[in-house]
């Protein structure tokens, strides 16, 4: 690869380091790249993309490495693109509300940018401080605020990307509709880096909530929680968030850092209200009492200081988790909201039968749970179970209508599964549009497809 | 074409009156297809297709046939499928906040059925009370109430659907979120019957909203309606409507069916806002304030006969139009909100320019504008001339960052145009797209692509 440097100057690496820093991702998975390149606009990106073309070497789109199914881990000899240096945002356009930015841009500064302009970016990954937009897009990353307000997809309007043969393309419009020609923006979202580049983003925002409430419901017993979650709804509240913590989290949280939590909390349900202020008021004394009559007890956030207080349990489950056992492993299954208690039983059932302990939290309202098996992988007797168990898992919840991923996407950790869900022939019609896309199998190869 | 009536019997015809009625849409062009089939389910969808890639037959999809882009003008010698009797609503899920439609349902019997179960489906075309919730899907149909709740796209989680050679594949899922493989969800929705027949259609609906308030603004002068607009949004108001007629159509509404409105008025606009009622009568006072700064004149509506009243105008403007001129070349580009005064300046010169009467009224809270080129197609050289001007206005919005068509599509009528607004790389992977998916071209054949 002598000269990709010479093509780029400045922005290769072929060091040990720098080869092992881009080598994994938050999968817990590992595997040297052959080189990095820092690409600082489109044009370095239409030259790498180049360059793998002549020279038939795969490219792996990375942004900040955050994601849960390995979907960033190199293959052999392949060039990782970072797109951490791409990280403007290129126009803040208020009377449209729509922004322009570039991947590397992470959720989280954008959010606080877009504040300060009265503007609101929905998506909230657990990962929002860290991980980056063109991530989220490749993923079609979720988050908490789900449930009202969707996810990633919901928010691209537009797209600029680079084909694996190092031609621009650019999709989607600038207006809020738009309708011609097949939907290849919505098609880039989710892919995983496989079909191209993405290298400028043009999302949707929103005005500014004009008020957020948050609570806390504590309950004794797990049913009368998910109860809590389908009255809420069935009332026609629409909370911003309706997040969920079993026993075990909670447990794992309070031995990590005392929060206060009561002892003998089964589960925990933490609700947002946003919207005006006399409405979510009103609605938050619904939820008091549709909690209060379940048995639950309410704690209110009145200020930012206690919302924060309040986030700490569910800020503090993923350190908390890597605590209690040396591997974790991490699934996010989705269910219809309905038959969210149905799956927690379930969930307690298989743990009980398998010996393996099972750490439940995630996005009650959506029927989002994230399943934490805790185990050692260096037993490999118990590891080699835990496999058995999340294929049963899956099997489960496919079977209550649901689907092995809300947020995480495929990546190489759940290849293996896909075929629980996808059929043959729709198989066969996304190997086409990848090829269609990619002929040489150049961008991000040996993900999604087992 | 014998043997489709044995394989389909009591199905199909190939009576004159039937053809001649199944061989036009609301795009005004027409063509007699070869037999009609009104498949039951999907079973019979798939003796269709497995009929016509045995013989190399076309199949045209088709639902009530009111697409304004010839999408639904058959090939020649093509069946027509129609899904008029698969018209079942075959589940409303409340808890789950999901319904699962036939495409032949209707998309105002489903908003009805739905009222009843406090429940509401936003996308709301013009003609609701005729039109295909398949149909709907197979355009993207957009509608009033998209500034505020979006389009068909944002509403559709998964389909059923069959492929050109028969087999049936089902995309997406029942939940609120779901990562697992390409979005062949979002890629069938406006893709104009050109990839699959959608047999069964799953659809996210909400809470019912609490209370609806409808505003009437007049204008005296065209600028300051836009003003409104604007300031209205610049405000952090979400109206669901925000609807715009201007000083042509006012005057053929008028001499269509006298309303009352002022003769001096040279833009209207009607606002809709929903949500619990004390923040929709603050927000409407909001309103108000802005449009008197701007000297509009605002009259509310206090229930719902009032509302009624108000909608008369903007329910009467495409019967209007028709008795003002024997052809009317309807548009409906979309620009950036910002640029909408700008536009419709644009439009007004253009029309003096050219001598070509042009009616502009639609949806200015996403800036998308009906263009209605009022003119004789008896009148060759007037007819030639309105085509030209039809480029010129489509140049005009590109050039303000729009979209030739933010809610028809492109079927026959935009073919021409497609080039200028997506360019060549992306017109090609589109057209592998639709090779992989119907490597016959027996799906409605000749449309998009020029």
């Amino acid at each position: 690869m002598n000269n990709l440097s010479d093509v780029l100057p400045g922005k290769v690496s072929r060091e040990p380091e720098d080869l092992r820093c881009y080598g994994f991702d938050a999968s817990g998975l590992e595997a040297p790249p052959g080189a990095v390149v820092w690409a600082e606009d489109e044009r370095d990106v239409v030259k790498v993309m180049q360059y793998a073309d002549a020279n038939n070497v795969p490219v792996i789109p990375r942004g900040a490495g955050t994601g849960m199914t390995g979907g960033s881990i190199p293959a052999e000899g392949a060039i990782v693109l970072s797109t951490e240096r791409m990280n403007r945002i290129l126009e803040i356009d208020k009377e449209n509300l729509t922004v322009l930015v570039e991947p590397g841009v992470i959720n989280g500064r954008l959010q606080r940018e877009l504040e300060r302009h009265r503007l609101f970016y929905p998506p909230d990954p657990s990962s929002l401080n860290f991980c980056t937009i063109g991530g989220n897009v490749a993923e079609n990353a979720g988050g908490a605020r789900a449930i009202k307000y969707g996810v990633t997809r919901d928010y691209v309007m537009g797209l600029e990307a680079v084909l694996s043969d190092g031609r621009v393309i650019t999709t989607g419009v600038k207006t809020a509709k738009g309708v011609v020609g097949y939907d290849l923006t919505r098609l880039l979202v989710g892919s995983e880096g496989t079909l191209a580049v993405i290298t400028k983003i043009r999302l949707k925002v929103l005005p500014i909530p004009e008020d957020v409430i948050t609570l806390l419901a504590l309950f004794t017993e797990l049913e009368p929680s998910g109860e809590a979650v389908k009255s809420i709804i069935a009332e026609g509240i629409m909370p911003r968030t309706l997040e969920f913590l079993d026993a075990e989290t909670i447990r794992a949280v309070e031995n990590y850092k005392t929060i206060g939590l009561p002892r003998e909390t089964e589960a925990m349900l933490l609700i947002e209200l946003d919207g005006a202020p006399s409405v979510i008021m009103r609605d938050a004394g619904r939820i008091s009492d549709i909690c209060k009559k379940l048995k639950g007890e309410i704690i209110m956030a009145e200020n930012e200081l206690a919302r924060m207080k309040l986030w700490e349990a569910r800020r503090a489950v993923s350190p908390a988790l890597f605590h209690i056992s040396p591997t974790k492993i991490n699934e996010d299954i989705v269910v219809p909201r309905s038959r969210l208690s149905e799956m927690l039983s379930r969930l307690r059932l298989l743990s009980r039968n398998t010996g393996i302990r099972i750490v439940n939290f995630g996005h009650a309202g959506d029927g989002n749970i994230h399943v934490n098996l805790m185990v050692d992988r260096a037993n490999r007797e118990e590891y080699e179970k835990a496999q058995k168990l999340v294929e049963e898992i899956f099997r489960v919840t496919l079977e209550l209508g649901g689907t092995i991923s809300g947020e995480h996407g495929v990546g190489l950790t759940k290849q293996d599964y896909i075929a629980m869900e996808i059929h043959p022939a729709e198989l066969e019609l996304m190997k086409k549009i990848k090829q269609a896309f990619d002929p040489k199998n150049l961008l991000n190869p040996g993900k999604i497809f087992p």
